[in-house]
């Protein structure tokens, strides 16, 4: 390094060690938050988490501190792979936000404030038409906001879900989600014409919370979760929060009649813990913290469906589910379980979707973002769209908006984030394939030795994350581009033999 | 208020808020690490939570602070009760730390560090004389330190027992503990030389955490904790945590074989918490958090003991008690819960004290720490002073250093903290016997009216604790000067019946 890129690097990480300590400090604000702070002071610990935003955020406005991100950006040749991967990072978030005056931000956060609480009021009332104005707005604003950003692609769409995904572009998912409508629209015309049975009246049982905490607390250890470095709590909708490699806490939620819903989120969040606990070292001296939302979801839903919902793994944890859930599971076998956890039955709620259904609210969801930020379709129409397209592609339609286009949250804050969530499983179905070549991975399942399993993630699969676009990195796992055909004969492989099609 | 008073009012006003920011984040991050964080992550976040707490000493280190203090100290009586006392409290903080350098408050942080880290030590292997070099260090910081503040009273115990109860002094505590002695002894030989048989055999009966759950939830709910503003949970040393009254955190340990553990840290804790949750609105809005150790123990004391281990208490939670513990309570009546939840029996260690035998272990260090500060005593010498302390006055002795003067880590930061843990049971005698005249108190036990008593001592006991001394408040409340005999009378009363002496 130069004496004056060394000077700068010096500069900067003063600089993010003092950013750390408020951004550290409103992560853990923001966990109690959702976890253990009572209701009646979440407004004001609220306050203090904004108040610690706002002096990180100074801290990175500082021209000392742009200044430096620019220098070592243009030489970034110097730098080792971390520094030079958290440097492109900030630089392109320096791109990003650079024309936006605090006037703009002000005003696009208080447009996105309204739309948020016009959806609530709306979906309450299962009435879109007191969303569509708000929602009107946040389409203008993710326009004119992209407009103003130095590091845009060629079109507004393109821009939105490179924030999640950087680099991924509708070029690459407008085929790829053709192609999966072309094999899955069939695909589960044939299951839902099934004469098989498929028995689930175990299934809404009840059960204690001290039997789903220690069913819970199994299930991280069988995945090789580190709870020297992490925790497990309560909360109303889980998630996973990482303060660093050493502080990863998964959280999950007890309901008496459904005891797979903790058991799947556990293992699904465990999942997203474990990326995060087993990633290098060096990320956290660097202040390196980007792994994609796309990355991300295919662990944890390598964890949930690849691994959570296999033969091998109800082969595993069934002694242990019998002994802890005797009520529910004295009369029931192992295949009777596997059976039950992987029933495919379409749904209007996502959120309720299965294995197997769960790509299509994905993808109707893109179409109509699309559609949404080229024009092609009025804002007030979209609830026609959005029915007509469940009923093409899952053959039922929402009685009302708050079952239909109103049930998610997501649109009050823009677009592109919703295909992450299905080309996870395309790059974990791809990955699992290699792994396949290197480890018997459903020998290791049965055999409870999950950690092997975790062990070869870390190596291949986490290792590069944060380093790389998700393009790189899916070649350097698989050799491969982007496919989602390992996803595909992987659906189509379960699904037969489970349907007996 | 005069222009120039307001003007002082609202700089300080304005860097209060400052400072909250930074103490209210330590403060989460504080009960964080104490519950949820993992082992791996607390040194970081210790790190983090250190930072906050310098970047808060600096706001009220700035000269512009110390002026609006000093001014507005100076025209005390411009402001309302909550300004006056809370500006009062500032103003003694800067009297005692103003001719403290930095680098003699460094120099004490080591050495109470050391003397930390040395009484580990000592404990682990039993051994005093590895303690004592540091325990005389930490004498000789006392008195070095106490010096040099200008809020000093006549002697150095004084100004320190006075840090955690203003105003309370020697001349008062002297007395006081002479009489308790006076009566305590042979009353606790009587009660040893007594013939009733207490059964004790289902005090060590198993539970589970699911159960200790429940009883602590309904715990809570008897005793009118406002759940809203609270929340419990788990942690290995029980402590009670405010942020503020609309945010007060219990935290209990649950013991499989000491179901009564739990509940009664429960009862105890949320006695701290409702000191908080109803102390008046104001005092948050004033930055006014002044409630001295000894009132915060009386609250606490008078939840646990007075009220959680009377007989009328016990009847009321009794058939909830059988039906969450029906493998403890099946074959016990509740006059025998109410006796073995009462037993007296000298025991070595002041955490494992019953509620008659507890004071003593009080006035031992008491005396002790009076004797170590006008150095009547050898440091050299203290072990064998404690030991024969316990023999005389609880009949017992020591094996060991870690099970006699070892025991509490209290003296590895100073001394004066002690009294307070008994003066509380004082208090709470005689504002008790002045509830009694206003309310049927055994009444209102008996039939779980507990928010009567709550909104009493809301009322009478916690409204003014923040703006009194403790000689002010006791006397608002009863009309009386501090006095042991009110406690003295109801130990007697109570032990001569259940020991029918």
């Amino acid at each position: 390094m130069q004496p004056k890129t060394q000077e700068m690097h010096d500069r900067l990480y003063a600089m993010l060690r003092e950013e750390q300590i408020y951004r550290y400090a409103a992560s853990v604000l923001n966990f109690d938050q959702e976890t253990i702070c009572p209701p009646a002071a979440r407004e004001k610990q609220g306050e203090i988490g904004a108040a610690l935003g706002s002096k990180a955020f100074i801290v990175t406005k500082n021209p000392a501190f742009t200044e430096a991100v620019e220098y070592l950006y243009e030489h970034r040749d110097e730098l080792d792979s971390f520094d030079a991967a958290m440097v492109a990072a900030r630089h392109k978030q320096y791109l990003a936000d650079k024309n936006i005056t605090p006037e703009k931000e002000h005003a696009y956060a208080l447009a996105f404030n309204k739309a948020f609480v016009s959806w609530l009021t709306a979906k309450e009332k299962a009435d879109y038409s007191l969303f569509a104005p708000d929602l009107a707005a946040v389409r203008d604003i993710q326009i004119e906001r992209t407009a103003l950003r130095e590091d845009k692609c060629d079109n507004v769409f393109d821009t939105l879900i490179g924030d999640y995904e950087r680099g991924l572009t509708q070029a690459v998912l407008d085929p790829i989600f053709d192609r999966m409508k072309e094999r899955l629209i069939p695909l589960l015309a044939r299951i839902l014409a099934s004469k098989k049975q498929i028995r689930t009246d175990f299934m809404t049982r009840t059960v204690t919370d001290e039997q789903q905490r220690q069913i819970a607390d199994y299930l991280l250890d069988v995945i090789g979760f580190d709870k020297s470095r992490g925790a497990i709590t309560l909360t109303e909708h889980p998630f996973t929060h990482d303060m660093s490699r050493n502080d990863v806490r998964v959280t999950t939620h007890f309901y008496p009649q459904m005891f797979d819903s903790s058991m799947f989120s556990v293992v699904h969040e465990g999942g997203h813990a474990l990326f995060e606990q087993f990633c290098p070292e060096e990320n956290d001296a660097h202040f390196l913290h980007e792994k994609t939302m796309g990355m991300h979801e295919s662990v944890s839903r390598f964890y949930e469906n690849r691994i959570g919902r296999s033969k091998e793994f109800i082969h595993l944890i069934f002694p242990k589910c019998r002994e802890v859930f005797p009520q529910v599971l004295s009369d029931v076998t192992e295949e009777e379980l596997y059976e039950a956890l992987n029933v495919v039955r379409p749904t209007l709620k996502r959120t309720q979707a299965d294995e197997f259904t769960y790509t299509f609210h994905i993808i109707i969801r893109y179409e109509i973002e699309k559609m949404i930020l080229d024009g092609t379709a009025d804002i007030a129409d979209l609830p026609r769209i959005w029915n007509d397209k469940y009923e093409e592609y899952l053959g039922i339609r929402p009685g009302n908006d708050a079952e239909g286009i109103l049930q998610d949250i997501h649109w009050t804050f823009g677009f592109g984030y919703f295909p992450t969530y299905a080309i996870g499983n395309l790059y974990n179905a791809m990955y699992l394939n290699t792994m396949k070549q290197h480890l018997d991975v459903p020998a290791l399942v049965r055999e409870g030795k999950l950690p092997v399993i975790r062990d070869w993630m870390a190596e291949h699969v986490f290792r590069m994350a944060d380093r790389q676009t998700p393009e790189e990195w899916i070649k350097a796992i698989t050799g491969r581009a982007l496919t989602p055909d390992d996803y595909l004969d992987y659906l189509e492989e379960k699904y037969t033999a489970l349907y007996e099609l």
